[in-house]
């Protein structure tokens, strides 16, 4: 497999630590590795796989003969993005910036691979909340035809990076100690409490997140009619995603053949015997790669309809893996 | 208005605790109040407004010249509800025992209130579960017609009882220091994780908790028709529950509307400015009286459909407060 020259924009960050992560585990080749950041975080020193590496200030000279940039997300995106791509240097994006861009493959290399073949040297990764639910429906979806989608999820407050988990941590105590806690990431208090609001507003009161999932979904699965109604909801949850999902079918699926189906999936891990108290959780799901699914049952009113629960690793699969995954998958297939 | 022999069953327990702080705020009218709990609470004192009471153990003949008597829940109400009924005691029960009994009316009094007219003097106080979701879809039912209701649950540790409030606090702390948890009121650990599985499991692998807001729903709304879904989710969160609600209307009912039938409802407070940061949220709602509903969205799919989202203390109108206006709707209406 190529060698390539590889760069991590964000490198510091807990999407770009989880990147460098994923490339050690997955065994990804490279010839040369190089960090870079805001210029808040250059000089830092970062040890990987035994070498020490300086972070360098994320600037458009940096990506010189680097042969793909994996951006973690953040404002680098928009300030570099098109300039790297530009300049010849492949650019695998995990921020929303690009998502729907007309010329951009928008990727879950198990569910939709075959759409970033023609690639013009720009690649997004999808919204955490979007890789779970696309990620856990696509292989009911390729047997029976997804119509209907109401999902409402329990968001980790990792999607708010390294500062969300240390405000959920440092609240926590705070509350329990019965001290005044301080708010700086999220709009209110987030430990022991829920937030409906992720991201800025949009038409007709949905929030941002609602609406990426909606028209993300529709862009990975080419299904823009697909009916999907999303509410995205904060939880005092550290690194891991849950979503509760009513799904509507063209054809009828029992949740047996669910089951099989998803048990059969790449990627997908089915965890479904609730009377042995298995069913997808957060503190199980950390860590992992895989999109946990379970609590499958057959809607009482609909029998075109199953409902479930699926949950992941908001840092890893909804993140830093899936981007890495793209890597791979252009290695693979020889698209780099 | 009459005084009349009150007995709290479960004096020592977080419901049967706030029945008393209820009662006291609300300024219900009593001759005489009787303490009651299990033999393991027995000859505990209780200082309550301003007087001293002995914790009794509950057994038939302490109910003798009680008129009425509130069941906070547990094992009590099984053991002692039909003939503490049939020794001419008026029983409000707070436990699922009794609540889809043909002669056991279950009542939310702002919305069925009129149920309790004939009582055969047992009457049930919902699940939590139910009384938020009725308590928040009752007014725009009235006015379109509910078809369809598919839920999905945000529950508080709170709907455990006072152990499971002790838990998620101990667990906290525990993996804030790194220390091992223990485990004792649920399946795994809550701290900081989701659980999808609230009391046993049933047919078609629903839990218990989502079958009772089912078949409490339609009984409440007299509608056995209807389609309603619920997936109920343990979250870390204290004492108060959220729901997140698409619900399908007979007639097209907008935004604007349901805004308005709802901030006129009694009991109901609606929190819809999402722009100011305003929504419902379980801090705000811990120690009130009210159902607060917000993030009314028109379904993009379905215009006959909204989305909302709705949030209560689980403890208060959950449990001890619904009991005690239900005495106090008895006592209004001259029905005891």
């Amino acid at each position: 497999m190529k060698e390539l020259n590889i760069a991590v924009v964000g490198a510091t960050g807990a999407v770009g630590q989880e990147i460098l992560k994923v490339i050690e585990e997955r065994k990804v080749p490279f010839k040369s590795l190089r960090m870079l950041a805001s210029s808040r975080s250059a000089g830092k020193e970062i040890t990987f796989m035994e070498k020490t590496y300086t972070v360098e200030e994320t600037t458009l000279d940096a990506f010189k003969g680097v042969d793909v940039a994996l951006f973690a997300g953040g404002p680098a995106s928009r300030a570099f993005g098109r300039d790297v791509q530009a300049a010849g240097t492949v650019v695998i994006d995990n921020s929303s910036t690009f998502r729907l861009e007309e010329d951009v493959p928008l990727i879950i290399p198990e569910v939709n691979g075959e759409a970033a073949k023609n690639h013009k040297g720009l690649i997004a990764s999808p919204n955490c909340s979007t890789t779970l639910l696309v990620g856990a429906i696509n292989p009911l979806h390729q047997k029976a035809g997804v119509k209907r989608i109401i999902v409402s999820t329990y968001q980790a407050v990792s999607g708010a990076g390294a500062a969300g988990l240390t405000e959920l941590e440092d609240q926590s105590r705070q509350i329990l100690d019965h001290k005044p806690i301080h708010l700086d990431v999220f709009q209110h208090q987030i430990a022991f409490n829920l937030i409906p609001h992720i991201d800025v507003w949009q038409e007709e009161d949905y929030s941002k997140e609602e609406t990426k999932v909606l028209h993300e979904t529709h862009k990975i699965l080419d299904a823009p009619d697909m009916a999907i109604t999303v509410t995205a909801v904060r939880v005092p949850v550290m690194r891991s995603h849950a979503e509760s999902v009513y799904v509507e079918f063209e054809n009828p699926l029992s949740p047996d053949e669910a089951r099989e189906i998803l048990a059969a999936a790449p990627r997908v891990v089915l965890q479904d015997k609730p009377h042995d108290n298995i069913y997808p959780m957060p503190i199980t799901a950390t860590g992992s790669d895989d999109i946990y699914v379970g609590r499958i049952r057959k809607d009482l009113y609909n029998d075109h309809a199953l409902n479930l629960w699926a949950c992941f690793d908001q840092i890893r699969k909804g993140a830093a893996t899936n981007t890495v995954q793209i890597l791979e998958l252009l290695l693979e297939k020889d698209w780099i």
